[in-house]
């Protein structure tokens, strides 16, 4: 009997627990949920064994690890690396859907040492990204040609058909304050040799349109460093690299009012919350003037028309009304996610949809070439996304191959290697999260 | 024979070490220079005692301060703090024109016990912005008026003979770092009651027009957090309160695409900095398109036209010539700050300006009233700039009017109180820097 221990029981666990759960039979598992709030993890899942665990409890974390073959970190990204410090020290395997930080990239010998294995970035972005976009790049190496561009962009949307009466076509499908502060920093990217950079409040008017057959056109934005990429994916010389975000048409522009309103920041708090309406939250962003309405400052101040797309997503938000926002203090930022909240947040029977799409160019034999791929995945319902099994699952199958031997690695990894990728997205294709790929007949300089 | 040490010779130094030298032998002073760098400090006053001074040598610092009476520090703002715990454990004044920071407010007590004064912020801005400001602030509120608005504006330009040629009418006449970030981060205050804020990305967009008799018209931005002078000078429920920046007309749209492209941020290192030129800094900033020159694609981004002043001006600067930046490495700012410098360097006969200007408003007896008062001082030349004297003189006089006991305080303040501020105030107006003052005949609300 192999023991596997899960940490977090929130909602982007659910897929992965359910993965687990539904395998272990088969796969001779037990497995166990350790959480700080131990009622939640066994009403979420009655039959499944649940511990509390608090990982800022060293000893008792130490004690519940040792026991286990494997552990699957789905708790906050900082909490990681103390769990990480227990498994590199007990020789336990190590699976998160998170960025791999310098501190834990430290403790790889230790890992090795013992012969465990510390994967990283095993979700969606990062994670699913890594994987389908290597497995094209290591072929097409492969094959001989010269790579000299690579563009990827992902987005957490809704199905096409849930947002019919929402002008945005959006709301959260994933933690709402990312959502809001995406974007925040410079943005960096290399386009035909040139190195580009975009400060964050010119970053929602430089979008790129993207289309993929059969689901049509989305905007895309940068994300912030798509730089780092060059070595992560062994891309030095390429002459394009740029990493960004799908959106549906039309919400980016949108979205930059309140990028220019500043109504995104996080760095201060607002005076006087207790007392703010939403109206007045977007009049503190506009000068003062007596003689004209917010909406006319507004407009006027972003450059918009009255009676234009962006306006309608804003009154559609309530953002004009004499509603309180109902917080007693907060960020900008913070006060523009309480708002949001109130009409992006999933009903019941709302499906998100996950897009993933890469463009990858060529030269062979000096002739141009280019190869586009896609995988699109809808969710069940509010509960069961397509977010959460997109994270989920690929830390599940991952966890399966290593216990099963079929995975042989220790140290600490992310999943760009050939070992990783190719049995992980096999298994992801078989269960429906498949990647389409065409080249294209006419490259697009 | 009273003594004292001024810390750092440098070019924020000459006004201030002038003016002591000038008073030692009235006053009974023996000036002493300590400067890290000697033989500068030898080179620049050969009249003055100069010794070795390194505030990182604790034991060091402390025997050369135990002589004396009376540290001024001219040092960079975050080394104060060493130089105030030294001068309260040995109970000597301690004079600055840096802004008070908690490290230093928490030495209060100590400077009490032992009879000394520390004073910060005796400099222009802050500094003469205070005195001035809290000295009809003081006098309209002991006539029993309501103040209802507070604004106040500082710029450091050049004086009008000396730009001619140059179609920003500016150069650096201080620090140039402070000059490419100034703004940075978001903008608050008040304005009729309501509470404002303004991204940096706006700032620049955002100014007013002040109006100056005798010296036309000048432009404002403001400063970062207005809000705290609400209690800095006693003005709780105050309806207006903004403090700014003056800037010659046209100055900030131009400014404004600096900081729009993204060439002020500071928060990482460019690529390929040795290679860069000027046009290929401004053009890291664009789209990429083969097709449009770097002036039509900055031209259509910041939404100028082509042979608008805008245009001219980053002409002038040579921003769009092939000549190589000349850095090895640097961020936006700093390659920024590199190219200006080579046009906004101060000539050696170049006169720069500083003008201060404040605006009350107050009810009387109900009916609203206006003071508006300003003060212009103008430069010798490069090296006896008007910089140098308003932020060396009001450390120099309260230095005399200290040691002559005429101050008579201990423990840690900024010159807001009338004690300090009306005899300083009275002898930098006897050496020429007076405040104009205009009682408006009609209010501009």
């Amino acid at each position: 009997m192999k023991q596997i221990l899960v940490l977090g029981a929130g909602r982007s666990s659910t897929a992965l627990i359910s993965y687990l759960l539904e395998n272990a039979t088969n796969e001779h598992w037990s497995v166990t949920i350790g959480e700080k709030d131990l009622q939640l993890a066994q009403q979420k899942f009655p039959e499944a064994a649940c511990v509390a665990f608090d990982i800022y409890n060293t000893e008792s974390s130490t004690t519940q690890i040792k026991k286990m073959d494997l552990v699957i970190s789905m708790l906050p990204a900082s909490l990681h690396v103390h769990v990480a410090k227990i498994c590199a020290q007990e020789g336990k395997h190590l699976l998160t859907a998170s960025y791999l930080a310098d501190d834990i990239k430290t403790l790889s010998g230790e890992f090795e040492k013992r012969g465990a294995a510390c994967i990283m970035e095993l979700g969606l972005d990062p994670g699913i990204d890594h994987m389908s976009a290597m497995q094209v790049l290591d072929r097409i190496k492969s094959e001989g040609h010269e790579l000299v561009g690579f563009e990827t962009f992902t987005g957490g949307l809704l199905a096409e058909d849930t947002h019919q009466s929402n002008p945005w076509q959006y709301k959260f499908t994933w933690n709402p304050r990312n959502i809001v502060m995406a974007g925040t920093g410079t943005v960096k990217f290399i386009q035909e040799g040139r190195y580009k950079y975009i400060p964050y409040h010119r970053l929602f008017d430089r979008t790129e349109v993207i289309y993929i057959p059969g689901h049509g056109y989305f905007e895309g934005y940068a994300n912030r460093d798509s730089l780092k990429y060059q070595d992560l994916y062994g891309l030095r010389g390429i002459r394009t690299l740029y990493r960004g975000t799908l959106r549906r048409p039309g919400f980016c522009k949108a979205w930059n009012i309140f990028v220019q309103l500043g109504a995104t920041d996080d760095s201060y708090e607002m005076e006087n919350v207790s007392q703010l309406t939403h109206r007045q939250f977007i009049n503190s962003f506009l000068r003062y003037n007596p003689h004209d309405s917010v909406e006319l400052k507004l407009a006027h101040y972003v450059n918009i028309g009255m009676e234009s797309e962006e306006m309608y997503k804003l009154q559609w938000l309530g953002l004009f009304t004499d509603e309180p926002v109902g917080l007693s203090k907060g960020t900008p930022a913070q006060i523009l996610e309480h708002i949001l909240k109130k009409k992006w947040s999933l009903d019941p029977s709302d499906r998100d949809m996950i897009v993933m799409w890469h463009k990858f160019n060529y030269l062979e034999n000096g002739e141009p070439r280019e190869i586009q791929s896609n995988m699109i995945a809808v969710g069940d319902d509010s509960v069961n996304t397509a977010m959460a099994k997109t994270v989920g699952l690929p830390l599940g199958i991952a966890a399966k191959l290593l216990l099963q031997g079929k995975i042989n690695l220790s140290g600490v990894h992310i999943p760009t290697k050939k070992e990783l990728y190719e049995p992980i997205l096999a298994e992801l294709d078989a269960m429906g999260f498949e990647f389409s790929e065409r080249k294209m007949e006419e490259s697009i300089q």
